[in-house]
């Protein structure tokens, strides 16, 4: 998909809204079990129940990874079912030296053909390069991620040139010359939403994929109001409360309720 | 595997040599491809032929997951394949949030049962936590990678207190805080051989795999004289410089003979 795709069913739809697909299966309702493949089964449910509130969808592929052979299964069959107007990602966040991103980018682009892939930046410019190269494909690099951790690395400072700079403000930095706001996007966690006003100036035009609001407890509000651009320029991806809004037979509605309540706000933030 | 069956089969075979089976579909000999799986095929010849020589076994997960469901099918049993004496190393480099990175966990310790798995420290402490969990499995940290990107990020400086510090540095020793040398390992590239001595200041006990030797073109005997502790303490990798030695019919002898050169070179480093 390329951005004026993107940008244009943002718009149409007047949402920024992300599903993500973190189908666990210890997690799902018990009718599903006696299914074929109950986590496809629960996918296609959520998907059919906010494909109308949401623009994209974001498969976490160590939840499928983690089952093995009918968990690549699962993946598969969901990415073949997910339409072609929805934006796909896979939250796979690889990286590694030129020859072997090649492969990961080989894997999340033909094999499982997503729109996109996220990709962890440690390892530096080779390990990015290879996913850039495709057309018409987003390579999503992690900037400020939304967990506890991100103060461990991504937040320590820099000494460059007496300049007080970040890692992640770095990283923002130097990959968004590696590539450009058609091709690449940032990772960027909504829990740490006083950021954003900082990393829009860095990065006023990229689209920033922005996790951890809902269960991770980001604020939509906050989002909106110091992340949103003049083509959108977000991704808002809620997860687990979505999917897992109901545990039992009404799982559907009540996915479909959730998406539908971030719609409505998000309907509230996105000019005429 | 702990780390006293891992230091006794080095001593004993005077190796420290992993052999990494980065096996490009593309790069196997003419003849193996009417195999029913000529990836595990390719697999089986060079473990054969190899494992008198070295220790352990690195699987780039890359080289299977592009392939989809026939490649994890290879992954499998290949793994299955390689005698318990010999440490597995699944080299994923994954790391996500806490409860993601349990799932990536779950994929290499259980369903895939590696012996340790590699990981990416951007995410940080929760990211790597969820690995730690195993008993007497492995989690093997980047810290300094061989490839040119490895400027990028890892080696930037720090403003730590007027010590200047780079990125890897704080990378090794805070990790090193979150687990101990009995199950953690943290991957230090071959080609900055140099910057062993340091490392070895800041991790005297941990072991080190060493990629970079070889295609890469890192120096042996470098790393063995600046990187060997008392007990061994490291895996030097070598992936393409063994396995597609030989392109032809005797590709398995070829492997054979390098490991064999390898091996020869590691014992005149290892005291008696």
């Amino acid at each position: 998909m390329n951005r004026s795709e993107l940008v244009a069913h943002l718009h149409r739809k007047k949402s920024f809204l992300c599903v993500g697909l973190d189908t666990d299966i210890t997690r799902i309702p018990k009718h599903l079990l006696g299914e074929k493949d109950p986590v496809f089964a629960f996918n296609k449910a959520i998907i059919d129940a906010t494909l109308e509130h949401c623009i994209s969808y974001k498969i976490n592929t160590a939840f499928y990874e983690s089952r093995g052979i009918p968990g690549w299964e699962s993946l598969g069959k969901t990415l073949d079912y997910i339409p072609k107007t929805h934006f796909t990602i896979a939250d796979a966040k690889r990286g590694d030296i030129g020859n072997t991103s090649a492969q990961y980018a080989r894997t999340f682009f033909e094999t499982f053909p997503f729109d996109s892939v996220t990709v962890a930046p440690y390892m530096g410019e080779d390990s990015i390069r290879p996913f850039l190269e495709y057309e018409n494909k987003w390579t999503i690099v992690l900037g400020l991620t939304s967990n506890a951790g991100s103060r461990d690395f991504q937040q320590l400072v820099l000494s460059d040139n007496h300049q007080e700079k970040r890692v992640y403000e770095t990283v923002l930095e130097k990959v968004s010359r590696w590539g450009s706001p058609s091709n690449l996007m940032f990772v960027v966690g909504a829990t740490q939403a006083s950021d954003l006003t900082h990393i829009r100036t860095l990065l006023p035009d990229h689209f920033l994929l922005v996790p951890g609001v809902g269960a991770q407890g980001g604020s939509l509000q906050e989002v909106a109001e110091y992340g949103l651009n003049k083509d959108g320029g977000l991704l808002v991806n809620a997860s687990r409360a979505i999917i897992f809004a109901g545990g039992g037979e009404d799982f559907a509605a009540k996915a479909n309720q959730v998406a539908k309540d971030y719609h409505t706000e998000m309907k509230s933030f996105l000019p005429e």
